[in-house]
């Protein structure tokens, strides 16, 4: 193993089913853009409520991903 | 749409069940007595423990809701 | 001057027109329900876009204002 | 014992004397108007100075009760 | 109810499942070794990401429990 | 309206003018490489001063916009 | 002297009387079963309230003690 | 461009008219009795209220400064 | 009253007897170069052990005072 | 000098010689495919340990970079 | 790899050389009790002055490390 | 050893060479006004970026010194 460098973005899933799915849908959608994901840390957990109910569980987190020499 | 007000309380959920749900019984009841519920943001998830074992999920928001004429 | 106690709210103003335009409809809106008011402290500045433009300022205060006997 | 909520409010107790005695103050003003007062948790200690001396010890809490079905 | 003391123990538990699941986990492990388990606080909420997937959620806890004579 | 995923980016504006002004530029700077902006939060205020005056108001911004299959 | 290593541990204490008296009682408890005690710092102070007063001070420290050879 | 020191001061600016007017204060004070002035930080905005309207904008700077030969 | 500008200062009393005489002693201590006191804000409470016992208590403050003309 | 923004990126540096090294590693990398870097910061200092002994010192930096018209 | 529980202490090294070899001080003593060391995280760097000098380099960490069922 | 008092300043070293170093050169600069310097505590660690390189690492201190009667 060698000397290496990783890249933190941050990144807010919102789903109406629960908070790990929150989680789960931006992680996700980070993938499609961004190899070799790392880890995650979660920021903040909030919510959208309408009609007095919650309608949408939004998580933000700070993603983790190595820096390779394609990678920008 | 115009220029409006909101006001944010504190409340703590506690539930037997889970996390989402000491945050729901949280919600509904502030439902009872405040009209325009808007957000929510987590502050605080803590637990009660007896006989070794999680009995409360504890869960403290704060909640944003619409001022109107009517509201105090 | 007698001993005394001081009750905080938190509150939200939004404006089209900037952030001081905020924080004093926040506390002429707060001004009807409440006497006494005392003091404020910024906690949070945020702002919502529309087609790529600052559309609201949007400042969270903490207010302070003054417990009387037929206050609650 | 079944699942409940708590409502926070947050206050500030001024005396003459001591910390401790703000916060009885403090504590002691909430009872007059909400029931069932469970904890406190100390968020800011300050003080008034006049003539170079300490006139009054501001201790600001943030109390939680329980809500019942007639509180709102 | 005589005066007493808590001592707080940091503790992380890592879990296939669910963020509830790695909860339980770090408090059953810390029943083994201590009694007298009172309440729990969440500090941080993370993941181990393989594959582009979430293998591992990891919450940090914050674990009171009462000193009894017994106890180092 | 669907589950969605937000990005957020962080950026600082600097204006001779004012903070609000600082605020427009970092904004108006992101909407030209980021589609879809919807909302900031400031992060840090700080200045600039030369000759023992303010030369530069410098806003720290955390922007969130909207993800979708195009961007990254 | 020599350099040195240093554990710290957090500990609440209990107290109907004062909040002193709670961290007085923390800090003896802890004498009990730590050698070398060197310093302690307040991390968060509570109050558990029965019957609308004060029934107990709870102060929550971090507290430093040398790591002799004979100590884990 | 040599290795070199700066200081910090905390100061407290206080005006009717703005939050960057109080701003402007501060720094015109401080540059009154401190050389070499070079940024400022805001720690915390607040405000004054007097007859239910904002009197006094109070905003709180960190400044920092070169210290020279001649500085203490 | 007329806009004008405050100072702050960081100070840490250290006393054998209380948290109080701890506070007293520094505002004291700061009346002695400083004119104009005004109030003080509790950063900071930690204490010094000894042969297991708390020897010290150290309280540090900001302490906040008008600048006159004559003040540097 | 014209009005201007800066963009911040979050980045971890991972070496086995020092966290100098660390931080000195993150930002070369972030030199390779970002032009005018202008600062960095600090935000946390961690490490990898392995048969007890540190492996990796692992500082994460916010660095901040010019924003000039070809820069997304 | 199956599901695990980590436990967390804080630990103080102190140095009359460097930053790093105070880290290094406190990870090779709480080597000497803890088996299974995982990683640090750098809580605090203060120092200890004598004769207008640095005479110690003091960091504090917290140190994970894996329970397994041996340990407490 | 009788009660005393200390007061902290804010202090930043800027060094082409360390971390460590700049901390040196901020506690040798304050040994230059102030008796009796104590402790430091590090704030925070930033660095300057020129032709992508780090020129200056520069860190903020407090500096804690004892008030004896002729220091103000």
């Amino acid at each position: 193993m060698t000397d290496s460098v990783y890249k933190l973005m941050e990144i807010t899933g919102s789903s109406q089913t629960s908070m790990e799915d929150a989680i789960r849908l931006a992680v996700s959608r980070a993938a499609k853009t961004v190899h070799n994901l790392r880890w995650f840390e979660v920021l903040e957990t909030r919510g959208h409520i309408e009609d007095q109910q919650i309608q949408y569980w939004q998580v933000t987190l700070k993603v983790g991903f190595t820096l390779d020499d394609t990678t920008s």
